[in-house]
């Protein structure tokens, strides 16, 4: 990939806990693509006081030829975002993407030093609404199966031209990106460690939190006697994968870097 | 609680899917404080053309002798957005917040009629930070609480002055509010649902997601030796209700209210 770490500007530096700050463009982008709701924010005009936030779904991507990856959001044709970028100059319409990720609840001695354990990234950049077919066809199967590895494989496929129309996909250059990342179990001030009866009765630690596949339910018209080993591989792994990220965040010393 | 419903306007209108749309204040505001992370959404100056999202904790509650719940949101006095809603004029800051459930994975024959099923709330109002003391320790204690169930009265308390000092909340007066609620099993077209070989072939379905708590892991400098018992039932508890609202979802047959 061309970027290897994001510029520091002033858009997107990390002030608050410097040493939580990550420029990484792996990091970020890994990030965006393994977190399954993106939230993207956008003025709905011009001098918008209150901006508007949409939950999507979209993943990072390069596309052949292009000399840098760029965010892709899949969306309907209707939305106001998509009848935004699709009216755009060919500037596009500027947003801001988010992507977060709790990895644990850390328990302190005292409310104040809470905390959670959270990886973190804010992209901000102009989107254009994209026309050509094979880009969009490229972007329709990269989002799809980011949701369930292997699932457009399986299912009927290409989008008929009515599928084609009612669907969208905006693209998204990335003008300036960051991250945060916190792990480790918690840090007490000296004070309260100090204070042998606070320590003596406060639980301190990580309960960690992660994201959880449970079995899958078919639909009332499913035909499929079993669940195809496609899609039970891919609950297993995101689940262990899931599962053991948290509990090693958990277990990291506090402000030390994998 | 003085809204039951908030006034659907030109600014949270929900225009796609309007069957998923829900003004219901009790529900939006559940949304809040059940979500463990909300993503805020501000411009950084007035005109600014991109705005800027930020993870951040809160919670909606109803302070003693307001007229109306608020959004309580947690921060650090350095960060930017403590800055501007502390130098903002009386009429606040005008944010955006968004509180997002995935309960699942909606897999149906053909990309195109993929979907999540989901709980999305988007609220937007103007933020000023709280000055008065007695309402800021209440709104760590309900934001402290939200994350895990009695912690506050398990830890030392009250803070000192230097985490006053160190920690701002924002309250946000809730200007326009809307939610969104997508449950049941896929919904395909009936030109696929004809399709007998497409039907035979692909597994349709849910696969249930939701948020799971693990075995809490214990500090270093931690001395009490068992996991409390408030703990391990908000655990437990937490990770029950997750689980079975995420199969119910998947169970509902498709649009139909619970």
């Amino acid at each position: 990939m061309a970027t290897q770490e994001y510029p520091q500007t002033a858009a997107n530096k990390v002030n608050r806990y410097g040493n939580r700050a990550n420029y990484d463009a792996e990091f970020i982008h890994g990030l965006v693509n393994t977190t399954p709701v993106l939230h993207v924010s956008f003025n709905p005009e011009p001098g918008s006081l209150t901006p508007i936030i949409l939950p999507m779904i979209g993943q990072v991507g390069q596309y052949p030829g292009d000399e840098e990856p760029h965010v892709y959001l899949h969306g309907y044709v209707s939305s106001r975002i998509m009848k935004m970028g699709a009216d755009s100059t060919s500037e596009g319409l500027p947003l801001c993407v988010a992507a977060t990720k709790i990895d644990g609840y850390v328990l302190a001695l005292t409310p104040n030093s809470h905390s959670y354990n959270y990886r973190s990234a804010v992209l901000q950049g102009t989107a254009t609404v994209i026309t050509d077919l094979e880009e969009r066809l490229w972007a329709m199967h990269l989002v799809t199966n980011s949701v369930v590895a292997d699932r457009w494989e399986n299912t009927r496929v290409p989008p008929d031209n009515v599928e084609l129309q009612s669907t969208r996909i905006m693209k998204m250059k990335i003008t300036t990106a960051s991250a945060k990342v916190r792990d480790g179990g918690p840090e007490d001030d000296k004070k309260d460690l100090k204070r042998d009866g606070v320590v003596a009765k406060t639980w301190t630690g990580v309960i960690p939190f992660y994201e959880r596949l449970g079995a899958p339910i078919a639909s009332t018209y499913n035909k499929v006697k079993t669940v195809p080993n496609y899609i039970k591989t891919f609950v297993d792994k995101q689940n262990e994968v899931a599962q053991r990220t948290a509990n090693e965040a958990a277990m990291l010393e506090y402000g030390k870097k994998k």
